[in-house]
């Protein structure tokens, strides 16, 4: 099979006779193409380097003239018939490293030139038309369509490009930026991604609290709050479509330019989200008021995108299980694994484990600890956060995420903490704190002070609290080990997911009894896969077919909670028998 | 073949082995079946006074009970075995009555008993599994609906009535009522009627001014409007929605049990109230932005009824020439005819010619005279209105709608005294007034007195306005029969639409020369048919199926307008040479 080069990015092999653009995207680089590879847009154009395609056509001479002569092609009219090696003009990312893995991409947008006349018997069939005739097929056109349509309509003809999503024309604009909005929506935070729906690139991400906290703190509480207050589901989906659309607008696109929304978030989130009471997960048996994937439009909403734009979810698995978790599995790819484990801490902290054909998942309370909530100093894993920490007996040395001035502690700096005072014996495993260097006591309270100047320190209030989280996560995941009877020995990966994961150092989080004690190269971190997931359901087919899989595949299990088996957990320490 | 005999009905030939409830709706009787025949609702009751029909099923002796003995069957459990008298508890229609066809009836609505309970995996697929079940087949639940279920479920289960349109389940209610609503947007007043779904039954109408007559009288003035302010066309629609949510309010029923909106009117109407700048039919070569059936969600269009209700609307034809004119050839069947002529008479007028396989329209500005506005006594057709005159040398006698006190004229009462006056000699062909008795003299202009006491009169000034009025409609009329070489004494019909049309004497309306002179009893009523035509598309498949058919099949041709011509065709009285 012939293989394709493509500078900075790797080497694939393809069938001959291939369309070089499908075999690029089906290896997952992100290379532009509005128009879906009709040769009409011009986007997807690459520099042949070397190697045998197939003769320039008539629309790539018109498309790219003099550029044709030296070496550039449009990738969609051009086909493999041996090796060859491209550069890929990638737009790069913006945004910090998550880890995608490489899956064929088909976004659900075209971008097509079109010219807007006035022919009879009506605009919209005329242009109807003419998108037939470039051999693009649509159905129907949006109001929206038809409003921009009656706008740009004249005699002689206006230029426009037509944005057409899954066989509906829903937008006429004036240049190639079409978008689709990611969003992972957590109790604590909700983050969200801006893809570029051309290139399949990520292009923005922003993060910020979920503007629900202030019903509580986590699913319980909301899901108290939705039960009792009168209008308590609406405000809950006000808050947390405000904090979306915030969001939105710190990405600074033009909000309408935003054509698909993909959401994944725990069964509860996905609940309120779209304003469906969580009541019956709030009392035995637990079920959700549904589990598919949502499909909804902007507008019911009041998510301030495109109001004809589609806001899908990813499935839910079951009672609390969510969209998160299928999102995280798309990522992490855990399905390629014959046992592995994967966790995902946020406030609602989730487990799967995977043994041959089985995969069980359960979630636990954790408890907002691990994104800094509640603790005396603690912050989320943003710009100023201490993320790492080394303590010695010489003193103390830390990072902080984006340089600078420390100004709180997130998730893995705290994790980072006590395991250097478990090391050091400045905190006993029962997490009782003991004096010595830098610990000092205020107002009767023992505390271990980071920075002495700015008054950053981890207190014995939060040693208890973090406790409480880890034993949570720890006893579900020794739980569904026990379940498939699973040797941590076995365990051919432990994923970590979750922004909390991203800056967790492994050993730091085996010590104090997070993760079961293996061999650190097995941990793999993914970040917020839930994101990762969300984006991918947008712009991959087989992923969004994986997504409705694991929906049926994966059983989702209780934890039963015996209190004498919860106290046991408390102890800080590492762990390998489940 | 077997007759059913429906007692206060008429009678009917349906197959052998039809079943009942199938065989009465195909002839157009408008019988209630909430679950669309699964024997479930216990709606489609009728009491069988005599023939044969198969035994009774366990599901009628689950509903029925006593009542079996005493003759009720559920007719969508019984087949029709030979001929059978029944008697069919109908509604009664609180209504003006308008011409509707024997149509079959094919409501889009189900309405079905379940029970909502907290079964695992989700509330949702369980309650999608009983309805599989009962033999409904259910795709998905729309948000309204999945909130709905959150609200209601429970571990024992709770009683419900799950409104199912198109096989989406979209609500669920406590009773069996769901209703739609048909409305005709005319350039002067707008009529909604409400229709039970369950039924096909028309329960209530209603009708007002539209509220952009303060954007201008006619559609010329609304184009002007929309294309040169800038939040022009946001305010038409606003306007016309405004006027379509007061009619629902007026109709008394809790609008979110509204499920189903289908919208009739011209084609700048149509265009405005789905938000469409209609500017590209105000200049050559006068095409629309869009011609067919457009279906949106009533939350995209700021409209008050079920926030899910798609609202759909009748195809436009052509030009000016839309729904309306599709409504009224559903309403009158004129393709049953081998020649016809339809006119529709409003602010902007139609004329539909048939002959053979042709068929063409035309539209004309008429101006509002005929709706009574823009005339010194003029009002709608409503209570009050002056609708029928007589003069004679003794005097005059003339019909209010509703008894009581003349408030004003409406169009059929002008036509009227146009009639009378012509024929007494008060009234010059060219429209000149003339001194006599009642005629008398204000202001410089002449005027003949109606009611003395209430200064009810018709002035010279609006018979000019109703002689352009005429003249335009006139004009259309006589190019369209010309263009289709129709001799007037081929006509086997002339229908006029309209609610204008159905107060109108025929005999006036051929002596001021509103029609072509005809034997009378050719002359067809239908009153508002673009209102009809609406309900029609709604209820029945086959309408909708026609509708689509004639927006293929109708020629529109433009009216040339030669001032001469015009001049001519302002001179009043009979014609019969096109």
């Amino acid at each position: 099979m012939p293989r394709i080069i493509v500078r900075g990015v790797g080497e694939f092999e393809v069938e001959r006779g291939a369309n070089l653009l499908e075999a690029l995207r089906s290896c997952g680089v992100p290379i532009a193409a509005g128009c879906g590879g009709h040769g009409l847009c011009g986007m997807c154009r690459v520099r042949v380097v070397a190697g045998e395609l197939s003769p320039p056509t008539r629309r790539e001479a018109a498309l790219l003239s003099g550029l044709l002569e030296r070496g550039w092609r449009l990738a969609c009219q051009a086909t493999v018939l041996g090796d060859v090696e491209v550069e890929v003009p990638l737009r790069r990312a913006r945004v910090k490293r998550r880890l995608r893995p490489s899956i064929p991409i088909s976004t659900p947008l075209l971008l097509i030139p079109v010219r807007v006349v006035e022919n009879p018997p009506s605009v919209e069939e005329a242009l109807i038309s003419e998108l037939r005739r470039l051999g693009v097929n649509v159905r129907t056109a949006s109001l929206r369509a038809l409003a921009s349509m009656a706008a740009a309509a004249s005699r002689g003809g206006s230029d426009k490009i037509a944005v057409i999503m899954d066989g509906e024309l829903v937008d006429l604009i004036d240049d190639y930026r079409g978008f689709g909005l990611a969003v992972d929506i957590g109790t604590t935070s909700v983050a969200a991604s801006l893809v570029d729906l051309a290139s399949g690139n990520v292009v923005g991400e922003e993060v910020s609290l979920n503007a629900q906290l202030r019903f509580g703190g986590d699913i319980i509480a909301r899901i108290q709050y939705a039960a009792t207050r009168a209008n308590g589901v609406r405000e809950l989906q006000e808050a947390v479509v405000d904090t979306v659309n915030s969001l939105v607008e710190k990405l600074g696109v033009p909000s309408e330019r935003i054509y698909r929304v993909v959401v994944a978030g725990n069964s509860v989130m996905l609940h309120l989200f779209y304003g469906v009471n969580p009541r019956t997960l709030g009392s035995l048996p637990f079920e959700p008021v549904y589990r598919r994937s949502i499909s909804a439009r902007s507008g019911e909403l009041g998510l301030r995108v495109n109001p004809q734009a589609l806001v899908e979810s990813l499935p839910i698995l079951g009672g609390y299980v969510g969209g998160d978790v299928v999102g995280d599995m798309l990522a992490s790819r855990i399905l390629e694994y014959g046992t592995a484990m994967m966790i995902d801490v946020g406030t609602n902290g989730e487990v799967v484990v995977k043994k041959g054909d089985r995969l069980v998942a359960a979630s636990t309370p954790a408890g907002p600890a691990f994104e800094g909530v509640g603790l005396s100093h603690g912050m989320m894993a943003v710009e100023g956060a201490v993320e790492r920490v080394k303590v010695s007996w010489e003193g103390v040395e830390y990072r902080v995420i984006g340089g600078g001035d420390p100004q709180g502690i997130c998730g893995s700096g705290y994790i980072d903490l006590l395991a250097e005072l478990l090391r050091m014996g400045l905190l006993s495993e029962s997490g009782r704190m003991v004096r010595g260097p830098r610990v000092r006591e205020r107002e009767g309270v023992l505390e271990f002070v980071l920075d002495e100047e700015r008054g950053v320190a981890l207190t014995q209030l939060d040693v208890r609290k973090l406790q409480l989280a880890i034993a949570a996560v720890k006893m579900t995941e020794k739980y569904l080990l026990r379940l498939l009877n699973v040797d941590v020995r076995e365990l051919e990966t432990v994923i970590v997911a979750g922004d909390f994961g991203y800056h967790l150092d492994p050993s730091n989080a085996m010590e104090v009894g997070l993760l079961p004690k293996v061999d650190e190269d097995l941990v793999e971190f993914i970040g917020n896969g839930s994101l990762t997931g969300a984006e991918m359901f947008m712009l991959s087919r087989e992923a969004r077919e994986e997504a409705l899989r694991l929906a049926e595949a994966c059983e989702v299990v209780e934890v039963p909670r015996h209190n004498k088996a919860f106290i046991e957990e408390l102890k800080l320490g590492k762990w390998r028998e489940p």
